[in-house]
């Protein structure tokens, strides 16, 4: 690998130039703007790859294209890996609270700002330039290179299903390589093998056809009131009562247990953070960890009905609606239990609460002893050296569109734990994202060369 | 009476000028538009009455004067008859939605329309003509009358226990006559005998310093829920589950039952207007009746939470809060109920919700065998003829400071059911508008000179 890594390290600035002119290019999918030149330009840059690119797009209205390519390895064409990526970003505002313009992207401090440096652009262009570095030391990949990279993933991937759908070749691999990873608040490498689900429902509650004065709460009944009641049935401490909502939640293995103990404890800094005192039920310690990767839960988004300015205002309101959002784990199946909600309200006396699904995915989670965990632990512990090992996160507690490949798959990469991911100066460490490219790199190569357990 | 009804026939026209003189002048407690210069305008008419005017302050600022005065009765100066009445107005707002300014009073139709006309100054005006007609036909009142005219009965009447405490010599009667009342929408004339008492609290749960992605749901405790458990343990269905909230309700009396029995039926125009096909608990006929005069009521005015926009925002809030207000019956104490819920709640383990007084009043109800109350009866019957048989309300479903008075009450006037009161084009019937004082002065007569029963 010393020849890859030397590529990479003697290619820095040009690969500091091409994550800049990728910034350079807005790509917001919330608004659209920039969003098919982006496309384009990703498809140029792996074009001079040699990856055979192609601009894919659905017949849905507004779906950003989906940019694909491919790289065949002569020397192992048996087994394909492919890196999941976006070029899209989160809007720039607050632009006030920028330091310097969140598209004109400038280098200070070992650091390159701008919006979509770190989240996800660092990350397309390592993996890019990781593999014009084995093209040029080696003349070839370890195997099989391909690239997914979509369009959406700050706006919920919403159309990357319909992708898949339509185009299943593009999806087809052995194992992916994540959007994003890297070195976690210590400096250590963090190796990421899952993602929670969700299930994201709008529950409305309605009465009278016009909000009434507060008198006639003697005889018109409250939406807001049936709402509390309904939810009340739904969850009580952090218990979910509704039946059968556990019954396909994979039991953390033996394994998982020994590396969430293994795992740096977040407790302190999230405390700190967020000013709590203490954790649903007291968690502290392992539990904590165990929440946070594999605890399903059930959580207001968002509750509102009636009056709610300033002084007092006597109103029955004729309408009262929640946002919930239920986080999943393997094997949860978010349509499944969207029918077990809407049972046991209906069950419950509250067919009138009606419900609305938003948003749902799957959760993943890839073993520790897959050949692609295994090659990337491995690596990261070469590379990082002894005093920087690396950390095995299980499952991040949020949530993404790994499900949809149904292989094995980890999140690693260039990333640091102060990019500013979705704020303002946004920005990637030049140091990680070197090492980062190196990291991928060497996981690839051995992920092409080892073989499953 | 005849010389009496003679003369408020006679300067019919007069009274409708004065009426628009007092509209003309906007008096909005909302936000203090006029409100000095009303209660001027006011104390002018009461000294050209003979009425010896005081505009009365408290010390707190920006409270509206209180205006009062009094005329003795040489025939009959053992018996004080008081009249509440409000010199404020309602907002105009929305002024695009009026046919003619609202400050700017317009006759048309047999009607006055303009801000004020109804809600209140038209019974206001009234008052001050009955009692003008009695000096000049009879040069005496049949007993004495005092006027107590505020100026924040729109905003709460919030500083009238101030002046209550200040000023008791102002609130002291025998008995007193309400700022409103009128004809039903069957053209019958209503006699209100009470309100119902308000307890207004505000709910507050707060758990992190800020917000936190949701995914932090498996261990941060999300305030909404806590919210959402503490309301479900203050209501179930329809009651109200603080211990001891029931403890202090007076029971109706079989006379009121009767009148009850009596009262028309407001059940369909109600279910009409407000789109509903049936009421808490099913309630019909006698049972809607007793809901609206006696029932205490918990409402959900307002309830708010985390993110309620369209589309899913994946939050975990720091905060929740709802706005409650309980109707009141006699002899309910809103404060001893305050004191009753907050101990609810902190045995009921939600200590951490926080409990805002807003707004608090006691109920209020007359005996319809007050002097009084069959004065007003009696002369309705005279007055509106056998097809038109008064009809008695023993409660009103709202809320009002008619406790502070401590008196047998009645609310009678000049008012009719289309008066569009707070709404734009708000009017006042001419023909009822002389009809209500003629109502108004022949109850003040039998009650002057009829005895306890």
């Amino acid at each position: 690998m010393k020849q890859v890594f030397d590529y990479i390290d003697s290619v820095k600035d040009r690969s500091i130039e091409a994550l800049k002119q990728l910034v350079r290019q807005p790509s917001v999918s919330a608004t659209g703007q920039g969003i098919k030149e982006c496309a384009s330009l990703v498809a140029k840059m792996l074009e001079n790859l040699g990856a055979s690119p192609k601009i894919l797009d659905v017949e849905k209205g507004g779906a950003s294209p989906l940019v694909v390519g491919e790289i065949r390895s002569k020397m192992n064409p048996q087994k394909t890996l492919l890196f999941y990526n976006h070029y899209d970003v989160q809007p720039p505002e607050p632009l006030e609270q920028w330091e310097s313009p969140p598209f004109e992207p400038r280098v200070s401090g070992g650091r390159v700002y701008g919006r979509g440096c770190a989240d996800d652009k660092g990350e397309l262009i390592g993996r890019l330039k990781l593999t014009e570095a084995f093209l040029e030391a080696w003349g070839d990949v370890p195997c099989n290179f391909k690239f997914l990279i979509e369009g959406e993933e700050e706006t919920g991937s919403i159309h990357l299903e319909e992708y898949f759908k339509k185009y299943p070749e593009s999806f087809k691999a052995d194992s992916v390589v994540w959007e994003f990873g890297g070195i976690n608040v210590e400096g250590r490498p963090m190796v990421t093998l899952g993602v929670k689900g969700i299930l994201y429902v709008e529950l409305v509650a309605r009465n009278a056809k016009v909000d009434a004065h507060s008198s006639l709460a003697a005889i018109i009944d409250n939406p807001a009131w049936r709402l509390v009641a309904a939810l009340n049935t739904i969850k009580k401490a952090d218990k979910i009562l509704v039946p059968g909502w556990y019954k396909d939640v994979r039991s953390f293995t033996k394994e998982e247990i020994e590396l969430l103990k293994r795992a740096p404890s977040e407790e302190q800094a999230i405390k700190r953070n967020y000013g709590v005192k203490s954790f649903v039920n007291r968690a502290r310690g392992l539990e904590v960890k165990k929440a946070l990767a594999g605890k399903p839960t059930c959580n207001i988004c968002g509750i509102s009905s009636g009056y709610n300015g300033p002084g007092p205002k006597t109103v029955l309101p004729n309408e009262a609606r929640a946002k919930i959002d239920f986080r999943l784990v393997p094997d949860q199946d978010p349509l499944d239990l969207l029918r077990k909600l809407k049972r046991h309200l209906n069950q419950g006396g509250f067919s009138d609460i009606e419900v609305t699904s938003i948003e749902h995915e799957r959760a993943s989670r890839t073993s520790p002893k897959q050949l692609i965990s295994r090659a990337a632990i491995e690596s990261a512990k070469q590379l990082y050296g002894p005093s920087r090992p690396p950390t095995v996160n299980i499952s991040s507690a949020a949530t993404g569109p790994m499900y949809l490949f149904d292989l094995p798959c980890i999140a690693i990469g260039g990333g640091h734990s102060e990019s500013r991911n979705h704020a303002p100066n946004e920005n990637l460490r030049i140091d990680q994202f070197i090492m980062g490219m190196k990291w991928v790199a060497d996981t690839a190569n051995l992920f092409a060369s080892g073989t499953k357990e």
